[in-house]
């Protein structure tokens, strides 16, 4: 019987943040719930940044993850748009910080891969994966994509640590599929 | 006998945190405190952006105040410098979301052209004008040009908010002047 890890994704945006919590016992991963915060009715950037705050904190209180796993974007269109994605980030961060939630964070191209195999796989085809890997009934999937971006990062976070040894490469398509319970 | 307003103000750096407290009453403005948050020595971001939080947290429940003006650049070097500049000031600003500090970004030409009249001015500059104007002990000052930027913020937004109409352009010398009490 190996203990039960609770893994929280995010996906920060400065609109729309999506999150999933990600049950684990051994090998076997399970979705908990996914959700998205949906900050564009806040015109005020700090409202919308102290909504993320106490959502964010509400969701570490209600599930208590061990671990925050975060998409973590490293490049971006311009210098304003990483700021105000930063700014987003940061007050996460706290919130994860207060609570001491160790974080982890993941590349979109990381996550992208763990789940699909591509590094270039589409939002679409990682919310597909998703819902094969951890058997997500239909009606359980939600419209926004944002939701399941979420809960990818958590996915990541779960193949990624599940690894012999930190850093190492997934050798072949079979390793690959087994890693993720496929075959 | 006008109320007495506390402002605080930073200059979030991801390395230094400069900060700085200033008390007003009337038209009349004194330095409280300055100081600087080091963080070279967490070699960790997220020790770095947890000291932050706790140090802006400490420093609102000391001071109390009730305004929080922020030094934010809106333009950087790269991509990557301004989502690290992100996530500090978004660490910073959710400390002080969290105790209902209102909070007002001058960008750093705003700050120099509110002190020394001139947008291009060198820190040193600024430091200079802010022993003029709040009447500074020479050892008072630190060493730091972090501390002064930061009081510098403080000092900038008590200015703009002293404006009869809030926007408008300062129209002289004289105005200048006599806005900062120097005649």
């Amino acid at each position: 019987m190996e203990a039960e890890r609770i893994i929280m994704g995010i996906d920060p945006g400065t609109n729309i943040m999506g999150y999933g919590i990600l049950r684990v016992q051994g090998r076997h991963a399970e979705m908990v719930t996914m959700g998205v915060i949906d900050l564009h009715k806040y015109a005020d950037q700090y409202l919308k940044l102290g909504r993320i705050y106490e959502r964010v904190t509400g969701i570490i209180e209600a599930y208590l993850p061990d671990e925050l796993a975060i998409e973590a974007p490293f490049f971006g269109k311009n210098v304003q748009s990483m700021l105000k994605l930063g700014r987003a980030q940061g007050v996460a961060i706290a919130a994860a910080i207060q609570r001491q939630v160790p974080i982890h964070e993941y590349a979109p191209m990381q996550i992208k891969m763990a789940l699909t195999g591509n590094g270039s796989a589409s939002k679409e085809q990682v919310a597909y994966m998703l819902r094969q890997v951890l058997k997500i009934p239909e009606d359980a999937m939600l419209p926004w994509l944002d939701a399941t971006d979420g809960l990818a990062a958590a996915y990541c976070h779960y193949i990624e640590s599940q690894r012999p040894t930190s850093g190492s490469k997934v050798r072949s398509w079979k390793e690959f599929a087994r890693q993720r319970g496929i075959v």
